[in-house]
């Protein structure tokens, strides 16, 4: 497969679900997606991404993804920072660069940064031992939240730990560099997908709220259905970290809201799973928006084309594959289903289903149905848990 | 590059902009598309569809495609019927099946058939040498339209013609079996989009008109700006034709509009140019709607997510090359572009533009900017000739 000759040329680390969705929108502009991946069909290649064969962690490869492409950017976190700093120093065009994309890449050294700039976060400390861990958790209240300051996604890299048996194990587990978090007593979970281009221009979508089910996020509701005000306040927050952490590309900034107030829970400097619904539901879709922004063009309109919008995930289960019941999932009038071509493995994220409405009760109820067509267990309204 | 595992399986024939678009509505619901074309990296390959290299009109060739697939459909009309039949007596499933897809591929069959069923016509004969054509255009008065029976397309095989000077170039250049029509004074030209499962459901889109310019679709407007009563006559005729032609697919019915009568110009029994606003404009895309038509599936709804939406062709200049404009045509809100990865060349239909917008006004003006800052020539408001 040839690329698009006289195209523009994205290289992309990372070639699943993410980079699939932006390799459609690719497509749209004429623009050459190249991922790399260790798998030489993965996703994104059978959405028309041409396939560098390689690990995001060996430098090589990363830079025999650089040399073929004008700018590259991240599909997923596993990259050693310091080979995306190696790739800045060869002349590379990096988008989000290094000291942006450390702020997902490592949340040690994010919660470190977000601190000094005065951003909201839930009580934390890092830790290399048990002992660390247990003095934390005797000092904040027990639970805590045990994470891997690198290497992390979808729950994976983050345990809950009560007592010191189980610090023991995050410890020998998650270790040796470790964040240990409060456990925050959300009333809800929101996420705020921002972009913001090399000159500096800014754009947000509105804030959604999140519904997590095994660690992994089942269901997005866009607007979020909280007051305007905390939408407002998430927002503005999700564009000042945008502004001081000089993002280039999308990047989503998922919050906890404890009565009127935001925490910063995670950043992702990428197009993220709480942002599908923008694919349908927006004039610009995530996707196509961090195209746009990696590449120094002008970003689009986040104007919403509806007034809700939520997006199912669809999970493996036991047995069973969502594909054999596409034609009973788009029986459902404003089921929107994007399958994203990965061998069905219960528990595993294989897709997701948005639905429009006027009411969020509507394009939920839609979303809801077309997911248990597919297969896939349906979310709970509330899990209650830490992320 | 491998078939997503254990999916459904699309052939097909033709890789050129329609299959591109195809392919990306394809990734979305896990099917894999493989398309039969000469060259081994045609637009549609570089949007993640698969190629069987060879040629439409050799049998060899599209049976190699069929055994891949789990239905045959069609990008182009210029695929001989006889090695369509020949495929569905081999057992190969066909969609459209050989009967619809003749009133595309073959105008003179198409036309006896239409004229059968008491479809309305402009006056038109079959005609295989320059005496049948002189004789008609004395009777039906000059100039007059000819046509060659099979192989069109963006108004190749189609000429008007003023004498019988003209008219021996014609039949030299598009003999030796031709059609020939009466040039209908039309007051707007429409296309009704329209589909079609295999158990019967038939679901059409809003009419759109289209104007054209050097025999191509320049700018399609939806919903047409004529009376409802004539919308609504369009889309009946449309409705009729799906089923009395037991149309499997999409199928877009040009009509001519004459004082309040319409007339069908041609017939495309696949996706179409005058139906790609609806990738943005309603709630499921021609191309997905086809697939779903072609594999059985429920169809999808047509519903508009806008109150007009115009597209407006991206077209080859000489020494220029669109998506060297790329960012200028972004800058524009609310356009939305659309490239083909074909090589730039005077003429050549390169992509397309879509604006929505709370009136056709609204809409056309973003389009036609777009439009212009890729370069494109802006088509003109009018052109008054046949297509």
């Amino acid at each position: 497969m040839t690329a698009e000759r006289g195209g523009t040329r994205v290289g992309m680390v990372g070639g699943g679900q993410l980079a699939r969705m932006t390799a459609q929108a690719a497509a749209s502009l004429g623009i050459t997606l190249t991922v790399l991946d260790p798998d030489p069909s993965p996703p994104a290649a059978r959405a028309g991404a041409r396939v560098v064969v390689g690990e995001p962690d060996r430098l090589d490869d990363l830079v025999a993804l650089a040399e073929q492409v004008d700018v590259v950017t991240f599909d997923h976190e596993r990259v050693p920072l310091g080979h995306v700093r190696a790739l800045e120093a060869l002349g590379h065009r990096v988008a989000p660069g290094s000291a942006t994309a450390e702020l997902a890449f490592d949340k040690a050294a994010s919660r470190r940064r977000l601190r000094e700039h005065g951003f909201p976060l839930p009580r934390w400390t890092e830790a290399r031992t048990v002992a660390d861990v247990v003095a934390f958790g005797d000092a904040a209240g027990w639970p805590v939240v045990v994470k891997a300051a690198s290497g992390g996604y979808d729950g994976r890299g983050v345990t809950v730990v009560d007592d010191v048996t189980s610090a023991d194990a995050a410890v020998a587990r998650l270790g040796p560099h470790l964040v240990v978090e409060a456990l925050v007593p959300f009333d809800a979970e929101l996420s705020v997908l921002v972009a913001r281009n090399a000159v500096g221009k800014v754009v947000g979508y509105p804030p959604v709220a999140t519904v997590q089910r095994d660690a992994m996020c089942a269901e997005v509701l866009s607007p979020a259905p909280v007051p305007a005000s905390v939408r407002r306040a998430a927002s503005s927050l999700a564009e000042r970290l945008a502004c001081t952490f000089d993002l280039v590309g999308v990047m989503a900034v998922e919050l906890f809201l404890v009565g009127s107030d935001l925490l910063v829970n995670e950043l992702a400097t990428r197009p993220h799973n709480t942002g599908h619904h923008t694919i349908e539901a927006a004039e610009t879709s995530q996707f196509e928006q961090h195209l746009r922004a990696v590449l120094g063009w002008p970003l689009g309109s986040t104007r919403s084309r509806a007034r809700a919008a939520v997006t199912v995930n669809v999970v493996g289960r036991a047995g069973d594959d969502p594909r054999r019941h596409l034609p009973d999932a788009l029986a459902l009038a404003g089921a929107h289903v994007h399958l994203y071509g990965k061998e069905p493995r219960p528990g595993r994220k294989l897709g997701h289903v948005t639905a429009l409405g006027a009411t969020a009760a509507e394009a939920r109820a839609v979303a809801h149905r077309a997911a248990a067509a597919l297969g896939s267990p349906v979310p709970a309204a509330s899990t209650g848990g830490a992320a």
